[in-house]
């Protein structure tokens, strides 16, 4: 059986992360096998080259999708929290994969994102120390019809993880 | 249960990929998962700015052995046939994987492989239309204690299968 590729797009701080770790953990203790492909993570690993321009950004996506198609194939459910700006990306991560592909679009509002601001980007982006921040100054294109939404500003993280695990039966 | 990571070395022509689907098609009828990341694949999918140097040779064998790794993780039997020359590359991957980490030394000798010639790459070399072949003007280090080596020139296919999947018992 193959598994499902769960694909968590949103802004920085949107939330993508947290629930993706929460979703891996809640399908574990129910005997699934699970993998999360975190997008800094995998950027060490897999995309040191590749900087935060949009060719960049999509031939990231396309990487992760690369693999995360390969576990589904064995049977893995696999969590990708990734930013993925550009639903053309997306899109094509959905064709590889099939339909075991689950687009989770994170739709914090960024004034919450910003709010929240975990890794600094919006307060650098503010003081004019960098650019390119997703959904500033960057583009973010929203899902048109993602299997789930999740808006966590509205919503508990355990709430987040019931409305994904539904989506996966 | 982790799966190995049988990691395929040797010249180019040497024989690694056949050997690597052989493996692949006999463990797949045992019913074991098993999944064939050849080099020249994953090239295309995850190192597409990669080039043919030391630093990215490297850099492709670490991309593949971390694919490698998570696949065996959920008990996946990972075939790797990729021409890997360097032997501090090829540790690092069996630091990564582990006790499962199984390196198959292909050991056909160069002028073999310039006489199979798949690819036509010993040709382009003596042409002078390229440099850098591994093991003609490129360096190749010989595994120093690798799991099984398989001299193709000596040996069947069948009997080079036998061997490595002896190995993964």
């Amino acid at each position: 059986m193959s598994g499902h590729v769960v694909w968590l797009t949103g802004l920085p701080s949107a939330g993508k992360s947290t629930i993706a770790a929460a979703v891996a953990e809640r399908l574990s203790d129910d005997g699934r096998a699970v993998q999360l492909l975190d997008g800094d993570a995998v950027r060490a690993e897999l995309c040191a080259d590749l900087g935060y321009g949009r060719a960049d950004r999509d031939e990231n996506v396309r990487r992760i999708g690369y693999v995360a198609n390969l576990l589904a194939r064995h049977g893995v459910t696999v969590l990708c929290p990734v930013v993925s700006p550009y639903r053309s990306a997306r899109d094509a991560v959905r064709e590889r994969v099939g339909e075991r592909f689950v687009e989770v679009w994170v739709s914090t509002p960024v004034a919450v994102c910003a709010d929240r601001d975990v890794k600094g980007l919006y307060a650098r982006q503010r003081a004019g120390t960098m650019t390119g921040l997703t959904g500033v100054d960057d583009p973010y294109e929203e899902p048109l019809a993602p299997e789930v939404v999740v808006p966590t500003h509205e919503m508990s993280v355990d709430d987040a993880v019931e409305l994904i695990v539904a989506a996966l039966r």
